[in-house]
């Protein structure tokens, strides 16, 4: 049976490249499933009485995937805040992280060259803190990514195949 | 003419000792104006164009002061999303980053022993990015918060004196 | 066929906490071989042509096993330069990382309480760029060792059963 | 009274880029005083008893002067093991790091486009952590170094003139 991958882009941005990358990626990989986080209210622990909806929603998909395909830009060289929140929304409550035991994959884009190398670390230590398996090789960071993608597209080839590259990884994890 | 200091908790959770640390800060810098980040958007760069109320607001706090206190806890060993999310829209639109030149002092509790160290670091990254003065020493610690905190109130002498000395840092900076 | 497991300390100190942690693990897995780091040179990469014979040991023996445990103190917040040198050694030439593929366990001990968290997540950042597997869960923080370690025994029954716990998770894998 | 800096690179290569933007920076700073790493023992507490004389000099060139600037190169995303080593011999015995107030730049140069940024924030982390004032920004990052430094000379105008401000920064600190 084939393995069930979700993803989620860490850009809310309509035109973001990095939910472009998704859905690049779901040109070869159909089944792909990708997840909103935008609805999400901002954590705090005294909601968990009353989960909300959407972070039960986000949970469940998570929770039936077997890998987990993370797109996120760099805010402030970190993981950007709305990331985060869908994050720790998904790893409450206490003992009931849904991440434990998913493959993940982490690449992102970015229109300057240092691309998104830092908050893909850090989102790659949050993920082996919740027991996540984190593929470490082959990297992926599109820098410069406006010459790269036009009107939503990947327009390089070279991108478009270090990205198969990096999902073959995952596929065949 | 005395420093002018705003400070922010990384939880919105009624009872937490990150806030509780700050309101310990203000009964010996009664001027601490403690700012709330629970009614901010997720961040979204197509809402820049109407930039949200209560990020202008957030952002208008910040620039008139010379100085921030954080008091964060370390959601799955890094920043919590709610707190990134409001540094996120303090920094934009880009250009407009209200941290540059501010002093910086980052704090932080946590019931566990290891208390924040991660969480805190990412933040003072990320500060120093936007250009913040970063106070390196002392670093503020409180792990096993649940020992030296009852009825929102620091009950132990040696928490005191120490979170004291971290202020006293910024104070003299 | 059993796991062929080496391990490495981040200390060269002879009552090393960390080399303590290593030994105890002998005990319940006595293949375990704890390799030594103290004659490698410093790194440079002038020296690759004539790569200096310490370190092609150091690389043949990291090969011939299944898995790595690193024990490893915190040196000013990061990982020890005297470990990143055996690892950058180890990384080398271009090509040729000898930790591809190879499960990692990362452990730590420390006399102060934030306990090499930040040593240990720096580590497991250099594995996953070098692609290796990195085991996310259990952590392992030994924290204010003095107490838990007499005469280079440890003498605390939590202690040596988290240690236990870790080491199985790697077992298996 | 000008300001004494001293400046430390993270490579131990002859044609290391990262010394060359030490070298170019000497051009416009005469008095800078580029100190050597190689010397240096691995780091070892057992030999703080009798500290090596190559880690006394290097503790006392540091405390003698108001800066230091680092070009370093990234080892396997973090921090040169051979430069963390010098930290850490630095840093000690307990008590007596010479870091402290010390103001630090810090910069990098690589070959591929990620360009040193882990490396360097891995870097200020320490730093911080050893009570050094760190400049956050302007950040430098020398990319792609090949293309612009030929025979030991920065041969670009524009990586010339972001090296100038960056080291301006430092100098009106």
């Amino acid at each position: 049976m084939s393995k069930k991958i979700i993803a989620i882009s860490g850009s809310l941005k309509k035109n973001s490249y990095n939910t472009t990358l998704l859905n690049e990626i779901k040109t070869f990989v159909p089944d792909l499933e990708i997840l909103s986080i935008a609805d999400l209210p901002l954590f705090n622990e005294d909601l968990e009485a009353n989960f909300p909806p959407a972070a039960t929603a986000l949970k469940q998909k998570i929770e039936a995937a077997d890998a987990v395909i993370f797109a996120t830009p760099e805010y402030n060289r970190s993981i950007p805040g709305v990331l985060k929140n869908a994050i720790d929304w998904a790893s409450r409550p206490w003992g009931k992280n849904s991440f434990a035991g998913k493959q993940v994959l982490v690449i992102g884009a970015s229109m300057g060259p240092i691309s998104t190398a830092l908050a893909q670390y850090d989102l790659k230590k949050v993920m082996l803190y919740l027991d996540a398996h984190v593929i470490g090789q082959p990297e992926f960071y599109l820098g410069t990514a406006q010459d790269k993608i036009k009107d939503g597209k990947i327009v390089d080839e070279n991108t478009k195949n270090h990205l198969v590259k990096a999902v073959d990884r995952l596929l065949n994890l």
